[in-house]
């Protein structure tokens, strides 16, 4: 059941921290001199709107804070939605894109850090807007309510289900008992990594700090989103590279795991199964992709297939998206991995999407009790992850998320299918619904990392939005919208 | 553990079973006066090896007839793969098909109902092969273990788990008490089946006898091999089409409903969930296949379109895989529509591969309940399968069995996507894949239903062989073989 009254205190919060957060694009386009009847009235105009449309709802605190779990969702489902509209809004005003569901694509991508994008010119867009699109991304990674959670005065345990609601992965893990208190930390571990990022790359004499920022914003969001339309492959340097690789794999990975190296306990954080399982497919694929390369000879040599096969496994496994090389040209194999490291996603607790590692551990670790289990029908074979136990209730539930992932995939692909009469073939579909769902961006063919989604019907641009909001909500939120019962107030 | 006097018993009855069964081919090579040196050399002596290899391991009857369902399991695994290495033999023998890893992958083609040939000039092939190569469907369709219990005096109540292991589906239902009147009673319902198509069938002026069995024992398998190079578009015959479409969507169905249906209890028949849950999937893949089809003037009119997209679904969903049209030439959807069906297969305890809509139902259901908890965390919601509520265990085991049967397709996807290097795209790679653990047969592009799979290396035929007995035997009796603890003896 719902309370309205907490639900619409929180969601006005999100619309004044939202027009907060849109000063920095608007004041830049003052800086870079940028068309004030364009970008700065965008900007300024979506600020106003939210204002005037926040405020009143968040003057006075709400005496009832409690919100039961299904509230949670529903309002975690309308917080994005609402974000969705307003982020679209500087898009459209300012004319950079004219078409109304295209700017809600753009920004629902932005903020579930997919970063498919339906702009065909990329380098000769207004920078206040590349650096909003890449600034959605870094929002949406660690999440808009826990933001809130961490700024906000404290209402109650209740606002558990918040962060519960959109914090990816089969568990949530409370790192302290206080739950404002997790959620400064996340942002603190989170800011400082994207910062450490910022310098990393502003020392290559190829990026200035504008680039620098967009795309360490891009990074640390798990997102793609960049200002070069041919992504990082513009560059061209083998140490710009090495960083992103590097820093993707970081942000894919559980942030528990930097709280406790934080905490001074590392042997801990490194025993964590998620994270090696995580570095262990992540060093199959690429050394798969690299055999692969190198037995076509597409690179020059094994360095050169190692160097863009590793970019481009740590850019699809964490779900980023970003691109060093036209990967459509690469051999089959290659395709079939990186669909597959689509699916397997990051981890939990990271800001990147897919099934999440920890998933595939407990489906696969599942399954093999499962099999044991017709060896000696009457063993008991726990399910351990770390060590610990799994209840019965959270293995029913990962395999229930298999089979909505599944569904989702099935009924988007179809859908898509239906409305892109003109579409060349079931790859192409098929990776847009797959780059789609688990947040990547880019997919095969003429979805591909050089491409744009642009020349999709408005329909399967609708489509495909919620297919994205499935995958970063992890699906149950954007169901409940609309299920009537949700909507109930008692 | 195993009891070895019991698997060899077993197997040396299935050795001579399958001899038995091989006289019918080595008489017709007489009756149609082909080449002794060839046909019937290789029938004769492979009825002779396989007669003195099973005569020895059957005069004695084990005094311990006890087996454990790991034993079951992995005697059921010996069995597909002795019968796929025996009926391989007279192909080989004969030289029809010259290389021996051809021939096992054509058996075991044949015996796991999948239906993808080698053979690419399948008119001018002898008529004892290709009639051994249908008759091998039809063996394989019921299972050659029922046929076993069926058919051997009194073993214990122990041999249940032979029949466990062959049956598909989540749950293993015994029609009647006595395990061995059911193989019986489902036999008698299988051949009934059979010989009503083969009479519908030679009512057509086009097909002589000879055709109609072959097609008929194809058909009640749910294979999909024939004496056709372009299968059931050979005919060109609206009768046809309609007498198999028919036919293919009776043998999909759980045989429970046609023993209702043979004691009277018609309407209990007709409420099956699964029954009902199998006919809207397919009214709908037919319609949305129809509509595309139209759209798009492949065909003449509606009603053409409609005759092609409701035999291609019967034909998919049934997992038989013939072909009235070369569906590659058919628009995206279709081509998603299909993969689908495939995925979804037919009926458990039916001839159909797939997963089955049993376990789509009861995955489906499943995933509501999931949600629905969400909602109310301290509700209980049970999930019914023809009103009576189904335990949690089978429930868990049906989420095991999505994620095995999602592995081992991603396995065998990485696999084949290694060895063939010359391959064209991915979509071909995984329509290979989809039709082999879902024992349909045609894929996509080069293994479309007018193609073979003779292309592929050898050790891509050895892992198709392998997906299409995990498909069959649904993955664990062949798992159950790699599991050193299995073979041990106490």
């Amino acid at each position: 059941m719902m309370n309205y009254r907490m639900t619409s205190y929180i969601l006005g919060s999100i619309a004044v921290i939202t027009a907060g957060l849109m000063l920095i694009p608007f004041l830049m386009t003052f800086g870079y001199g940028e068309d004030l009847s364009s970008t700065a009235l965008g900007f300024g105009v979506t600020i106003a709107i939210l204002l005037a449309a926040g405020i009143p709802f968040i003057v006075k605190k709400p005496k009832n804070t409690h919100i039961t779990s299904s509230c949670g969702f529903v309002t975690v489902a309308l917080a994005w939605i609402l974000m969705s509209i307003a982020g679209a809004l500087p898009l459209c005003i300012s004319r950079v894109i004219p078409n109304f569901i295209d700017c809600i694509f753009e920004m629902v991508s932005g903020f579930t850090t997919t970063g498919a994008t339906i702009m065909t010119n990329i380098d000769a867009a207004p920078k206040s807007i590349l650096f909003w699109r890449s600034m959605t991304h870094w929002i949406g990674g660690m999440g808009i309510l826990v933001f809130v959670v961490a700024l906000l005065p404290k209402t109650g345990p209740a606002i558990v289900h918040l962060m519960k609601a959109e914090v990816p992965g089969p568990e949530f893990g409370k790192l302290v008992s206080k739950l404002r208190f997790t959620a400064r930390i996340l942002y603190c571990i989170y800011l400082a990594l994207t910062v450490l990022q910022v310098i990393f790359l502003v020392a290559s004499p190829k990026m200035d700090l504008y680039d620098a920022v967009v795309f360490s914003m891009s990074t640390a969001g798990t997102g793609g989103f960049s200002n070069r339309g041919i992504s990082v492959a513009y560059y061209d340097s083998v140490y710009i590279d090495v960083v992103i690789t590097v820093f993707m794999m970081l942000f894919a990975a559980n942030f528990n795991v930097f709280y406790f190296i934080l905490i001074g306990r590392v042997s801990a954080a490194l025993r964590s199964e998620e994270f090696r399982t995580m570095f262990i497919i992540f060093g199959v694929a690429t050394l798969l992709m690299t055999v692969s390369l190198t037995v076509y000879d597409i690179y020059d040599n094994f360095w050169e297939s190692l160097r863009y096969a590793a970019f481009q496994a740590a850019s699809v496994m964490s779900t980023t998206g970003f691109a060093t090389a036209d990967f459509n040209t690469w051999p089959t194999l290659c395709h079939v991995v990186l669909l597959a490291l689509m699916f397997i996603g990051g981890s939990a607790g990271s800001t990147a999407g897919g099934l999440k590692v920890s998933r595939i551990v407990i489906g696969a670790k599942s399954a093999v009790a499962g099999v044991r289990k017709v060896y000696s029908p009457r063993g008991v074979f726990p399910v351990k992850l770390d060590g610990r136990p799994l209840s019965d209730e959270l293995r029913t539930s990962v395999g229930h998320y298999f089979i909505g992932y599944f569904l989702v995939t099935v009924i988007s692909l179809v859908l898509i299918s239906l409305a892109e009469v003109d579409s060349v073939g079931l790859v192409e579909n098929f990776s847009a619904v797959a780059t789609c769902i688990n947040n990547v961006g880019p997919g095969l063919g003429s979805f591909g990392p050089m491409y744009s989604f642009a020349h999709l019907t408005g329909f399967s641009k609708i489509v495909l939005s919620f297919t994205m909001l499935m995958g970063r909500l992890e699906i149950i939120p954007i169901l409940l919208l609309f299920y009537p019962k949700a909507w109930s107030k008692a």
